[in-house]
């Protein structure tokens, strides 16, 4: 860092050797002609005079445009490589979800819960990198769909209408960024429809959710489409409520899980593993770093305000979460400290560039308080099942964030004198890009369960779908209790509740 | 990288048109009368030349200043980039600090142990964001304390005494890795009081230490203090025997755990996950290359030399643990090689800049030496119940480490000519912010302890704290043995060793 | 990054004081005797000239040379900062190593591979750092064994033969990048000998593998020696095949676990945490975006691009081998997703920066389908006993991926016209190195099976490795199951398989 401001002295000799020459040559010509001498001179100085100009001029502007050009590429550089980094966050964030969701579901379906979330950003990769980044970036400037560019074809970003990255991204981070956003939103529809949905099922509405609609939606708000004052940074809408409608689609048209609902009063089935759930929200917590400062696509000072703003906002919503559950059911819930955390990180992810750190606080700490609530809604209310909180985490947050944009930005917030029409202009993209995803993932859902039929069969979902799915178990080994919740088929000591040590 | 090299040659037409434009001007003169124009000649040759070199100039300056400010700023940007990422890896930490901790004690405390580690952050960055920071390096040159710029309200690190940053590096980024700091210390203390202590105690203790007690023995050391010759370089002191500390005083206050110590003799109390733990082991490891390399808070050649000590002194602590506990306890513990490790890094932390290859290879070996008998001295000679041996890792490794740097700092170390004096100048440090961290949470401490109780009720610290403090377990579906060091009201069928296989 | 754009205007006074002065002067001499003062002119217009060119020169060469020497000091932090990042994320491979084959080994041993993986990239960091990385890359330019620096005692890149680094970048950061491969190639061998080796020899197995054999062969490919038309961009034979060598001798030389072969066939041995498998493998997916895009040593364009094509091979790979394995067996069996990702990263590692994106599919596609049938091979037909599938995974597609080199590469592939050459190159490297590896490793196993006995006794093999070789155990506080495999002697009640809930 310091060594660019280290003089290098340059040799005197060369410079001496110069400057003596034309005078000598001067003195030589120096006889009783020397009058005659004198055009010569001066076209000896001029020659003289124009071949050090030239050099000096050459030296000059051969070296100022390679060091300005070398200087724009090293920008160009360290730009690719943060956002690459931000990228491999993302790609972590698969892990986060991971382990969240299997934590928080019942043992007997860990394999299927793992698989899936570990299959899906295989195939959203897939499925991106034939047609879904097309759909999003590529293309002539049509504001309802990109396309061309196929299986990432085109190298160059400049036929390839990418506005929306700053010139020199390579079309490669770029490409992988936005990978893993699209793998993101179809985790998010693995939660909700978890413990009961057919693995082939699940498989297919990712590769269509990935491949086409995600991609379609986002073209409107990143790709040029006709969303251009919607502001949505990171993706509250685009990426986290996409995958919450489809989600909550899936988890409707599925229906709850056996025993969730008894006699029209909800049951809570307890996760199997707090452990690695919590881990889980430590990662997504991390992956939220590269998610929305590296949604920055460069590297310069927004990315660590932006880190900053996410960090306070989900510091906000698990404390407001931790109160709020506290104090509704008199015990601090480990299940609503990971959600308030990440119902913090949701909600400032369309904002985190335009609000304050006061802003990130209010966001996420709203963000706490909406999920807590929300999950009870969905739950005992509305009793569409969702065994990890997807919809109310990502959906209803995800909406959260994308109206609080215009609230708290500094910009064009209501907050902040920039009036109603940011608002309205975020509440008119969450309309658009909701209906967009409701009909296409209800259509997918519906056809599929007309079709392949989405659901496993009762006896796979008492007995668990890891045997049912996948013909293995998470945990073998480890002695399991009788699932309480789905009949009394399942393994362990039938008619004795180990785990209370009542019995026999 | 390679086009800085590329030479772009200059198109030679404009350099050619320049050159013989004089010479030709001096032929059309070249009459009778030339001599009267050998002057007017002059004076052409001086205004070409001067046109020509102020152009040059103009060039050179303009580009010169312009080129060099976007060098410093690229620097300075690479910095706020590194930094950031190195703050992404020390906040990682948490999910290592949290995996580690519940690993080590049982699955009956294990909501409550993942619920203080989750909850711990986000207390630590609201308070470090409104307090913590100004305290630690806000405020006029004031040697014993900080202040102004509350909540990261002063965006001008000029105005804010930000001494110990480079010039440049955004106070957003320096916060963030400052928070990340403060954080780590709160959850140091979170492993020598778990499995007893209450949940609100700990977050108001956490709040306390975050936000007042860290940033105070913080600000003499980093935020430009009062001990100035004191060498901590990324926090042996500053963070882990701080924490530490705190974690001595509160495993002092509130006690061994229930059967710990039975007619005076120590009970191994073994953990539930040594799969976690061990996981949360190699997290800490990745992120320790945050902490003590991203503490040269710029991006430059010293970070990867930081890098490697801090890797060896790993090695080595790890190495000569497991090596310690083989010949001590017949076998390698498990247990002891993570600690040893960890022992390693605390070790090193306050002086990886300072040291070399060898000398970082010795701390990390003396630690791991140190940190297996240290162990042994508090749970069986001073019996202070330290259930993942917080206090020999942070205290007793952040203590070593300090003073290590008196003796093998390279520049000011005894062992290389430099004399006592900088030895001295540690154990002044040590002293200091121990005595001042001591008082402070030992007041804290025994102030809850008076007021709320800072100890779960017996009925509960049988059942466990998940249970009592959450209302839920972490890991249901599983079959569990009853605890035998906590009485036999636990689960598991009452009077069968379920895990050896013999009983009934 | 916008600054750079910015013109800073100069001052216009200074230039026209130059301009005008020496007009004056000439202006002044204007007198009868003015022929005399030709000469003197011409004198007066060169030293002035030269006084202004001189300062022209210097400011355009010191500002010129010092900026850019500081943009390539810039790059050169660059690249030392990225290849830091990717040292760190190989490192975390070690954890998903660690949990991997944790995972997919049974509970009572799992305490021994967790010591194992930790330890193993202790021990292989202290090796690498004494003689290792100095055999690989020291000494003058020895074509089959390098030396000197050892300790990493010489700082000076270029006194160190240290030809495959670019210039500029640190020792320190390449002795790390180059340490946390030569951990991986021993971590590799770590599963296939899991569950009945004893941990001592696996510590000295790793020290020789480490220190001396895999810096051989590395030197022969990165090192400078003699198999320089050999591509193994970032090590599917020099890092993956070397471990995988040596582990099937190891598995080769202990023979299988007890109960894994009755009457000749095979039986499955279920892993008993598939949730922290599922981990691992996410974790070695993100580690190995620092494995390939790292191997470039430099921060440039290739980096994202060959995290592309990396992150496309371990997609693709993971989608053949779930449908081979659903066709094969029936369902989807999460251990081959877990085993085809990890073989499409294995086969693109040696072509990751010479392939298209089309290449990097095929690569991997070809990968997953490899490593089902490799496992059920080894499993079943060959009867080596590998507990992780570590040889299918890190041999067979470590060829080939090598093999993949000579049929995708773009400049000298079978396919892209490049001719049999490059294949025939990469078949010498891949019978070079595993001749030597095959040789040094067989005689290392048996020489520590003559001398300390490598295999646990039977009484150890049927409790667990846990209790035999650590004195502790995994999950302490569960209840486990009797293991079917091993005899009756081990946990559970005798005769019950509480598993399946009959018995009795």
């Amino acid at each position: 860092m310091r060594s660019t401001k280290k003089i290098k002295k340059i040799p005197k000799v060369d410079w001496e050797a110069n400057y003596w020459e034309p005078f000598r040559t001067i003195s030589r010509l120096f006889s009783p002609y020397w009058l005659a001498c004198i055009p010569l001179t001066a076209i000896i100085v001029m020659v003289w005079h124009g071949a050090v100009a030239a050099q000096d001029v050459e030296i000059t502007e051969i070296n100022i445009d390679t060091v300005n050009e070398g200087v724009a590429n090293l920008q160009g550089t360290l730009n690719a490589i943060w956002v690459l980094i931000a990228a491999i966050l993302v790609i972590f964030m698969n892990a986060g979800f991971g382990m969240l969701e299997t934590g928080f579901c019942r043992q007997k379906n860990a394999v299927n819960i793992l698989s899936k979330n570990l299959i899906v950003f295989a195939l959203a990769t897939l499925a991106y990198w034939a047609i879904g980044y097309s759909l999003m970036f590529g293309g002539p400037d049509n504001p309802v769909i990109g396309g061309g560019g196929w299986f990432l074809s085109s190298k160059d970003p400049a036929t390839y209408g990418l506005d929306p990255f700053p010139a020199g991204l390579p079309i490669s981070v770029a490409f992988l960024f936005q990978a893993a956003f699209a793998g993101a939103a179809a985790t998010i529809v693995s939660g909700a429809v978890a413990e009961r949905i057919k693995f082939t099922d699940f498989i297919i509405f990712s590769l269509l959710l990935v491949g086409i609609s995600y991609p379609i939606t986002g073209h409107w708000v990143w790709g040029g489409g006709w969303l251009g004052n919607f502001k949505d940074f990171a993706g509250s809408t685009v990426v986290h409520s996409v995958g919450g409608w489809a989600a909550l689609m899936g988890a409707l048209i599925l229906g709850p899980r056996m025993g969730k609902y008894v006699d029209g009063r909800s049951q809570a089935i307890p996760g199997h593993n707090m452990s690695i759930a919590t881990l889980g929200c430590l990662i997504l917590w991390i992956g939220w770093f590269g998610f929305n400062p590296g949604s920055q696509l460069a590297a310069d000072a927004m990315v660590p305000y932006i880190a900053v703003t996410t960090n306070l906002a989900a510091a906000a919503g698990g404390v407001t979460a931790t109160l709020v559950s506290w104090y509704k059911d008199g015990k601090p819930d480990l299940s609503m400290i990971i959600n308030g955390i990440l119902a913090g990180l949701v909600g400032i992810t369309a904002g985190c560039d335009g609000v304050s750190y006061w802003g990130a606080v209010m966001i996420g700490a709203i963000a706490g308080v909406i999920v807590v609530y929300s999950v009870g809604f969905f739950d005992s209310v509305a009793q569409i099942d969702d065994p990890v909180g997807a919809i109310s985490v990502h959906l209803v947050n995800g909406i959260w964030g994308t109206l609080a944009v215009g609230l708290f930005n500094m910009e064009s917030g209501l907050f902040y004198g920039g009036g109603i029409s940011q608002l309205i202009s975020q509440i008119i993209g969450i309309v658009a890009i909701g209906l967009f995803t409701v009909i296409f993932s209800g259509a997918v859902w519906i056809g599929l369960k007309a079709t392949l039929g989405i659901r496993v069969s009762p006896e796979e979902e008492i007995n668990g779908l890891d045997i049912g799915e996948h013909g293995m178990e998470a945990y073998h080994g480890f002695v399991k209790e009788p699932d309480g919740f789905a009949g009394s088929q399942s393994g362990g000591i039938s008619g004795v509740d180990l785990h209370t040590g009542s019995g026999v």
